[in-house]
Order: C-alpha cells, then sequence, then structure tokens
C-alpha cells in the first residue's frame, strides 16, 4: 500500500533521523584564513548498513577508494567525515594515505570501531591535505557533535564549496504506526573555488535494511535524479552519494514488500529535491531547465540526445538571453548520431509547440519567448522513433560561469 | 621526390589558380538591409572533377544534400554557388526544391551544363531561403565574375557570418617545369549572427585528377585539419568541405607516384591553414591551443580525451583567465572512459613539465603561468599507455561569446 510522503523542504538534514549525531566546524582546511565552515562529521550511536555510489571517473579521488574498500568489506559503518577545500584527488599514495589517516581520527573521536566511519572530499585537485587542519577539525567536532536541528544544519554549511546555499530535504512516512525518516543534505555542482565541480550527497534513515537491499534502492533513487542533472558537463573525481540506515525506527525493508516501494519513494523523493536544489544553485546560472527526450529508439539515444542539447554552448547561451533558439536545440539533437529525422522531430517549449514534424509552428514565437524567458521551464524533444526516454535537469551558461572560473 | 612548396598566406584565394573565375556579391539574404557580401560563385570554364566531405550530421541542410546527390552521379563539375545568412537547414521540402533551384539557376547564370554547380549554405537555421534574393544576387554575380585577386577576396568575403576576417591561402609546387596550384577558402566556427556555427571550405586546383583519387586524397587531407579542431564541440548542419580540379597545369596526379604524394601535402597544407584560421578566428576567443594527447592505447581513445579536454567549460574558461589549471585537465581526461591511470599521467605546458608521472611539478608554476598567458602554446598529455595520439587545434572560452551568443 502506498503511503501518504510528507516532505519537509530545507530540513536541518541528516539530524532529522534519530539516532544520528552531526556537527559541522571550521577548521581552514584551505589555508586562507577562511572562516567558514570546511569539516562535517556525522555518526550513529547504533551501527548502520550503508550503500553509496560513487563517480565512475578513471582517476577516483583517494576518499572515494577509501569509501570502496571500506563498503567492500561489508561490515557495518557508523558514518562518516567529510571536509571541504580539498578534493584530495590527484594526490598519489600520499592522498591515500591521508584518507586512511581520517577514517582513522574520525573513528577514534567518534568513539567507534575502526574503519567505521567512511571520508569524503571536496575542493581543490591535486593539493596535499592538509592533516594538521583535519585534525583540529575533527576533535574540534566531537565537542559539537549533537542531534539539534543547528547541528545538521552546520554540517550542510561544512560540505559546501562554491554553493550559495545549503542543500537538505528530509521526507517522512508512517508504517503501522511507526514513523519512517530519510533525511539528506547534499553540496552542489558549482565548481569549488579553483577547481572542480563536486557532487556530494548524504542521506540517514532509521529503517532497518541489508546493504545490499539499500545499494539496489539507492541505484534506483540515483538513477532518475543526480544522474540526470548536468551543469556544465564536467564529471568530477569526487562524486559520491551515501545513504546510512541505523535501523532505529523499528522498520524492515526487504524486497517485494510494500515498505520496500514506500521507502524506495522516500528515497527518491529526497535525491530528487536535493538534485533539483543541486541544479538551481549551479554556477552563477539564472535558470532551471527539465529536458525530456521522448520517442527514441532507446534509452541510451534518448540519454544522449538529451546531454548534447542540455551540454550545447549555443543551448545553453540561448536560454541564458532569453531566446528560444529551437535551431540550437535541433543541432546539437542531430550530431550524436541517434540517427534523428527531421521530418518526424516535435519540440516544445512547455506544452507550446516550437516543431512539429520539422515544422516550425512560427505564429508561437511570442509565447516560446515567454516561456524561455521564466526562470523555470520544460523542454521536450519527441523524436517519434520509439518509446524510449530520458529526463535532465540542467542550467543555462552565463558570462558570470566564465567569469567565475577563469582563475582561481 | 619531395617537391618545394611555395605558401602565400591570405592570398586571394581561389582565383590564385588557373582557369578559375570568381565573384561575391551582396543581395541582402539577411533580409536586414545589410549591406556585406553574402553570395559567392566559382567558376571553371573547363570542367572539373570534384571530391567533397560533409557533416554527418543527422539533419544536413538540403544544399549538403543536394551536393551528395551531385557528386554521386560522378559526372564533371563547374564550380559552385554558395551563400552566407541562411543555411537552408531544417526547411523541409521546400528547402530541397530551393537548394535545387540554386544550382540551376547558377548552372544557367554560368552557361555550364545544368546540374554542375554545387550549392553551400551558412547561417540561420529553419527560415526559408529568400529566392528573390539569391536569383538577383546570382544574376549579379555573372556580371562580376573575374579572375583579379579581387576577385578571390570578395568570393572569401561573401561566404562568412560572425567571422572578422577572410581566410585564404595557396600553396604551389613545380613539377617537371609545370607549377601545380592549390589555392583555398574558408568561413570559420563563429557562429553566425543568431544561429550556428558552420564550417565551409573551397579548393581549387590545376592537376588533373580523377574524382575517386581526388576524395581520397581530401580524406587524407582533411582528418589531420578541419576534423581535429574545436571552438566549442557544436557539429553543424552545413559543414562542407569541397575541393575542385580542373586539369589546367597538365600535371596529372594518379596513386603510387611522387606528384601524388606532393598533391596531398599541398592540400594538406592549404587545409591545415585554412583550420589554424578558423580556429584563431572563433567567436571572441582570445587562445589558440595545440592540444596533443599521445600514449594513448588507440587513436580512438586519445581522440576522446582530446575532445573531453578541449570542450571542457572549466579547462576552457582556465586559459582564458591565463590559469595553468593542470587538475582540470585532468579530470576532463579521466571521464571519457580511455581508463587512464593516474600514476602515469605526464601533462606538460609546452614543453615544460606541469605532471609527471601523476605528480606535480609545483616549482614550475611561475613557467605554466607565463605560457598560459600566451595567444598560443601547446599542451601536449601523455597517457603513458600505449603508443597512439590525437592532436586538436582548440581555444579558450570567453565572456564574450556567451553575450554574444545568448541571443539574436
Amino acid at each position: 500500500m502506498k503511503a501518504t510522503f510528507t516532505l519537509r523542504d530545507n530540513s536541518p538534514g541528516l539530524t532529522d533521523t534519530p539516532g544520528f549525531r552531526a556537527a559541522g566546524v571550521a577548521c581552514d582546511i584551505r589555508e586562507k584564513g577562511d572562516p567558514r565552515r570546511d569539516l562535517a562529521m556525522v555518526v550513529s550511536t547504533l551501527p548502520c548498513s550503508c550503500a553509496g555510489v560513487f563517480t565512475t571517473h578513471d582517476l577516483p579521488a583517494a576518499p572515494v577508494r577509501v569509501c570502496r574498500e571500506i563498503l567492500a568489506r561489508g561490515h557495518a559503518v557508523h558514518g562518516f567525515v567529510a571536509n571541504s577545500g580539498n578534493a584530495n584527488a590527484c594526490t598519489g599514495a600520499g592522498g591515500m594515505d591521508h584518507a586512511w589517516e581520517m577514517v582513522r581520527l574520525a573513528s577514534n573521536a567518534a568513539e567507534v570501531p575502526q574503519d567505521t566511519m567512511l571520508v569524503c572530499s571536496t575542493g581543490r585537485i591535486g593539493r596535499a591535505m592538509p592533516m594538521s587542519k583535519v585534525t583540529q577539525g575533527i576533535q574540534l567536532s566531537t565537542t559539537k557533535l549533537g542531534t539539534d536541528a543547528n547541528n545538521g544544519t552546520d554540517a550542510a554549511w561544512a560540505i559546501l564549496t562554491s554553493d550559495t546555499r545549503p542543500k537538505t530535504a528530509t521526507v517522512t512516512f508512517v508504517v503501522d504506526g511507526k514513523t519512517v525518516t530519510v533525511a539528506g543534505m547534499a553540496k552542489g555542482a558549482g565548481m569549488i573555488q579553483p577547481n572542480m565541480a563536486t557532487m556530494l550527497a548524504f542521506v540517514t534513515t532509521d529503517v532497518a535494511v541489508s546493504a545490499d537491499v539499500l545499494k539496489g534502492i539507492l541505484k534506483k533513487a540515483v538513477e532518475p535524479t543526480f544522474n540526470a542533472l548536468t551543469v556544465d558537463g564536467d564529471m568530477s573525481t569526487n562524486d559520491t552519494v551515501l545513504v546510512f540506515a541505523n535501523g532505529a525506527s523499528g522498520v524492515n525493508v526487504t524486497q517485494g514488500t510494500a515498505v520496500y516501494d514506500n521507502f524506495t519513494t522516500a528515497l527518491t523523493m529526497v535525491c530528487e529535491n536535493l538534485a533539483k536544489k543541486i541544479v538551481k544553485d549551479g554556477e552563477k546560472v539564472t535558470k532551471c531547465i527539465e529536458l525530456t527526450v521522448k520517442g527514441a529508439r532507446t534509452t541510451t539515444d534518448a540519454e544522449r540526445v538529451a546531454r548534447a542539447v542540455a551540454n550545447s554552448l549555443l543551448v545553453k547561451s540561448s536560454w541564458f538571453g532569453n531566446d528560444p533558439n529551437w535551431g540550437r536545440l535541433a543541432d546539437a539533437a542531430g550530431y550524436v548520431g541517434a540517427n534523428i529525422i527531421e521530418e518526424r522531430l516535435d519540440i516544445f517549449y512547455n506544452t507550446t509547440s516550437a516543431l512539429i514534424g520539422g515544422v516550425a509552428q512560427d505564429k508561437l514565437i511570442p509565447e516560446w519567448k515567454a516561456i524561455v524567458s521564466q526562470a523555470e521551464f520544460s523542454i521536450t524533444l519527441n523524436l517519434n522513433l520509439g518509446e524510449s526516454q530520458f529526463r535532465l535537469l540542467t542550467t543555462d551558461l552565463t558570462e558570470g560561469y566564465v567569469n567565475y572560473n577563469k582563475s582561481e
């Protein structure tokens, strides 16, 4: 039976879930005297099952490698430490040592078994992690860990880089009188000060679930949400989504049950909320566009067309200029080898037709312009070649983006 | 035997080759009272063998389809008509009629057999070609056709869109006392006023060569030149390279001869010269970067890595800002699935090492900065995984580009 879901937008984040303590502190990892919070620690006293999805990058950052290794062991974990300001990527063997050291320091500080704290980093590539700062930050975190709203909020601030605001959401639903909580926080696809877009997202929940089942659910939740957004087309060395389940609600999630479906829905809702926040807070963007390619022969074709359109500089620039330039959309759609056919192509701004069967509906130009001038709108390309589709959240490209990223 | 080649840079272009007449006229194809030249016609009295390479876009513009059809018939041709200001792309059956009509009008006006004049267009997508303007332009061209330097120059101006200057080059070499000429003109990968980057290039030569042999040579010449440049990653519906050979020199080109090799060299030199001019005149760019990826397992891997780096918004923005941000290069190199290995990756700015075996050479930062601050420099990524390589010419991304393209 489908539950009733309650969404708490811009919630305190991870501490909404019973049993999770959080802290977010400032320890100057950027080594520039920057006063902002840059280290988050989140700890469950109860052992958690945990699942993660990670970047498919050839050069995964050291913390990504360490997380994969710990999760591969299959034992329970208790939480994580995450820093902003330094990605610990392209840092070689020394970087691996530092990531493992962060696991040890966090496990000791949280007074949990060794190697039960995961580690995530985001920030500049190719610089050694300043371990004395990190050590201070982890020590300081232990004195701040708590379950209050401000603890969750502090953690949500600490993982940010060029994001302008924290990104949190909580969804709850009730099973047999027991409330299940799924709480999340994320950092965005804006680029860190000199370097790198990194997407980090963390979810806490109080269901009881095996790591294997949790992994399957997480993959389902991530595909149409975090894996279906693009700001600038650059995948990061550090992208990570982690979900921790401590069982405190007493609700068990097993496959083939209504609870399984409801938990999947709740987790997807949290991921969707955070993904949209990431896109809307993309670096110097002014617009959020929901782009759907349908009628493709295969989902792969639909995704390739959608990503080509969403990442075309010409298309993104025209969105910034409120220019409903369907010719640029058609151009991008046609160069990825999906074998689209001009005479079948339909394009819509929201529900207003721009192109039907390859023929421009020019009398509707004023309506196109009005739609593209909004901060949020949708675009649909119907290839009319098959039954497959792909939906992607994306943004415009602004002069501000180039200016912001032209140097450190 | 290898010939001595003479390059005449910024030559008059196509009229350098004996037997070719050219004209470039203004006929207001943009329908905005714009006084600039927008229609070029080039005619050889002698019949020519001709070869073309065209966009691989799913939605080729009508003139591209018409050129392919004429060339497939295998008969000799006499030249071409080309216009800027309207791409005749995404214009359906009406657009095909218009393209064929341009072939007929040009063949009649040039007093050559029907269907022996090719047609090319560049400009806005999705608008009907203003045929009354085109008709006037073709008529006017016939009164202007000539072999003087200014005739070639007029034609070179007439095909431009957002280019800031014409692009021409001529290479000559001598065979048994006979001079062979290979003359070219091109328009650039800047975007036309509202819409589309289109690359058009035309070459005239006076060798005698079969269309099949010419096609093979053209493909060899295009691969490392026009097919190895990117400004913004957007392939156009209209990209076309055509070469016309009228035999006037009395020099025959057949496979397996020294002349074949020398002619291939000369044609490649012309293409290379024009390709570099296109990159350097890319829209609002400030830099031209020669990017080489070597040590790849396959050429495909090398090309994918090179294109990912060259088209990364982060990489391009950092070049604009004189920021030697090798972390962004490494990031882009790692996300295309070429299975690069951090510990083997070398990166060089010109010949100065930035990364050796994954280890940053930070003491050289001042040298990196000095190199990246220049208007032209090279970057080499050595993956150290194999023997394959790919070289690509590319540009930075500027705020000016976004501003220029944000609306029509």
